[in-house]
């Protein structure tokens, strides 16, 4: 199966139409999050990075057009005109790690109108995913203030692709390992981990079962203390460090119970024993609300490890991003039905320092003091820089979660920014909305107040 | 990225440690789901087929040393036993499309202890996540109560093989056809789709936008009537649609607003146009809470497509599963801590016609007039059987969701099956715990119930 087929069939028959019509002038689409999911200050832009390389390496083969064809019970020869398409256009994008908002783009592609159709479901699937998993896992790094968290989600992630996408996605927003050691490889980041409660049983006790470990592991070692008696296995684990002296970097990890409680008595042992130097990790569970409140509970865990809730972005796994056609042939375009109206035009997000991001259109004069997030990263089919690296990405969000006001960035009840709209981008919109009422709703202008365009002619066919 | 580098550290560090002590026994771990999620009567087994494919083709590769090596900062020649490990166990398993409840072992291994921990975290990534997204998916069918559920998840999936994997546990739990066209060319169903608004934007009006569709598409065609005012778009396509004749299975799609208001005012204006044939197909955000909701207006949809909410499990995106060693080289082990506790032994699920399932021993004689579910499917490494084909698991969910009693098939609070356990299961697991409280914590027993076992000897050193 290849990427060109892992797509929705409505694309195929779309572009199949488009081809038959000639209708190959430049299109715009626009790839935005219309409302942030509750719980949610602030999104972290992700996905671009695997998108570009799909769109990079866009063609449709014969292959392809055979598949295309049996799900349309159609002989291949019907679908020729889709073989050898590629993506040869412009991509306008704001790049990985920026925080966003509501509304605003996060890529646009401008491209003969097929192919910035067919490439439509990978790039939401890419982006929808993984802005939502990045948004979760941002805030997880807040929560912590400083403290290391690490990725423990391999074992729950829908699939073993979105496990290496979580540990990127970690890694981009300041996590500081991952226990999947393939993502560890891939991206030159610390891989995590040592031992699980079915270890400790497999030995006839857990003072055999941490001896046997640092016998294999001639380094630092992290005991998991929880198996039976959590107590007992810190008095335990504080025995078997003391005896093998293998200095700073070693570790005890609790997965389970009252973690606040069982950390604070874990430190007075450990202290006690004369280990000061040895770590409490904590897992089990764990997402940013869970990790605030030990945090604010003052509990001695030096390292967070999260899995599960995060992985999955568990309260807000999906966004409700969209796809949506804004210019055709020169011609801006909307939609108008219920509540998702879209605005017309090729856009650009404004960011000024202490204020709402301004929307606007891509080519006005940017109001003074201001950032422009999207930039062109792929012309005529091809990327204009080399891919992006994650610590770059990391870098960003830093500089962009700094800026944000506090109540954005808080963990319970965030109220997210609220972009506004450019003087321009409102003109665009309104006009659109005046052109396609007059086409479509003649019997409504007297009534509308858009009824000043009520004159105006429709335009032209494309 | 190897599957076999796919895969949390601690696996390694743990087989490590195993083959250095020559702790090559035989190990038992299951893997179960210890709560049902809220909202959740019921689970479907599934993971299970693309599980056994990993298992079969599970090689330690000179490469994934070296991947493990570099994780662990280790020459890989302290690796060197890891080389050439494969899984030659045996697994008993649950197949594909049984339902099943908590505590009930979807998947238990056997095979020496550093295999068995291996495979730990592919095993797990996999159960949990097909077995969340497939109760999600059957839900759905049951809400539509016999009316056609169509995929449309693909854009929302985390990531490309999620969506593959979310179609093929549709068409497992009998949806009828999906969106997705590398799935449904290699699943053998049908695929489902023909435009977006953004279609209908490209042209100068929505009536020269259907009538170029079906310029391009000589068969049934189906409209998507709500880019402008969805009436209007009702009856234009009600006008195409009358001069086409284009016979049976054309439809009109609508994706927004009062979906059941809509579909009704919809219905009628087709019905007025001499159009009883034409279907209507309802999408957008839909799950089978908003299913149910319709059909129990009465709406006349009559194809329900699901996406977003469906294909990520969104109100219980992760399972609250487990792999615990149960047994090691004959000896029955179990985890005490906090509330996890986990049931020793190899284990078997009976179910019984109109009572709860049994959670027993494997090796126990089958109540009378029970059927145990799980079944041998990998011997020494080899699958038992082919690979089981969804239709099977179609036919088996059919079954088993025909027998489950109303409160547990129900959409809103359903109360899932509680299994209860064997005498035997009962009986061991008091037997085990007794002998770990009187290894681990011999001032207890005083004070213990299980003080009976107080004199057992602990079992001797594996």
């Amino acid at each position: 199966m290849s990427d060109v087929t892992t797509t929705d069939l409505y694309e195929v028959t779309m572009a199949m139409s488009y081809l038959r019509e000639d209708m190959r002038a430049p299109a715009t689409f626009s790839l935005f999050v219309r409302d942030l999911p509750p719980g949610r200050g602030f999104l972290v832009a992700a996905g671009l990075e695997p998108a570009l390389d799909f769109l990079s390496r866009y063609r449709v083969e014969p292959g392809d057009v055979e598949a295309f064809a049996a799900a349309l019970h159609r002989p291949p020869e019907d679908l020729e005109l889709l073989l050898g398409l590629g993506f040869d256009g412009e991509v306008r994008a704001i790049p990985e790690g920026h925080v966003v908002f509501a509304g605003e783009p996060l890529l646009e592609a401008t491209a003969p109108l097929p192919q910035a159709q067919l490439v439509e479901t990978y790039l939401l699937n890419q982006l929808c995913h993984q802005t939502a998993v990045a948004s979760k896992a941002a805030r997880c790094v807040l929560a912590a203030a400083g403290r290391p968290v690490v990725d423990f989600s391999l074992r729950r992630t829908h699939g073993p692709w979105a496990g290496i996408q979580a540990a990127r996605l970690g890694a981009l927003v300041g996590f500081s390992a991952t226990s999947n050691v393939a993502a560890a490889g891939a991206l030159g980041i610390p891989a995590s981990g040592t031992m699980a409660h079915s270890y400790v049983e497999a030995f006839s006790s857990e003072e055999e079962a941490f001896r046997a470990f640092a016998r294999a592991h001639p380094g630092p070692v992290t005991f998991l203390v929880d198996t039976y008696d959590t107590d007992e296995g810190v008095r335990t684990a504080a025995r078997v460090l003391t005896e093998i002296r293998r200095g700073p970097g070693c570790a005890i990890r609790l997965d389970s119970g009252d973690l606040g409680e069982l950390a604070r008595r874990a430190r007075a042992t450990l202290d006690a024993a004369g280990l000061p130097e040895v770590r409490i990790v904590a897992s089990g569970g764990l997402d940013e609300y869970a990790v605030a409140e030990l945090v604010r509970s003052r509990a001695p865990i030096d390292v967070y490890a999260v899995g599960t809730k995060v992985g999955v972005a568990a309260d807000a796994p999906y966004l409700d991003a969209a796809y949506k056609l804004v210019e055709y042939d020169g011609r801006p375009v909307m939609k108008l039905s219920s509540a998702k109206v879209t605005a017309p035009g090729r856009k650009q997000v404004f960011r000024r320092p202490g204020q709402p991001d301004v929307i606007g259109l891509w080519d006005e004069d940017p109001p003074g003091g201001t950032q422009p997030l999207l930039r062109t990263v792929m012309s005529e089919g091809r990327r204009t820089a080399p891919p992006d690296r994650w610590e770059y990405a990391r870098a960003r969000l830093a500089h962009d979660i700094a800026a944000l006001p506090a109540s954005a960035r808080t963990i319970d009840d965030p109220d997210p920014v609220h972009p506004v709209r450019s003087r321009a981008l409102e003109e665009l919109t309104s006009r659109v909305r005046g052109e396609i009422e007059s086409r479509f709703f003649p019997e409504r202008l007297g009534a509308s107040r858009s009824g000043g365009h009520a004159g105006r002619k429709a335009p032209p066919p494309p």
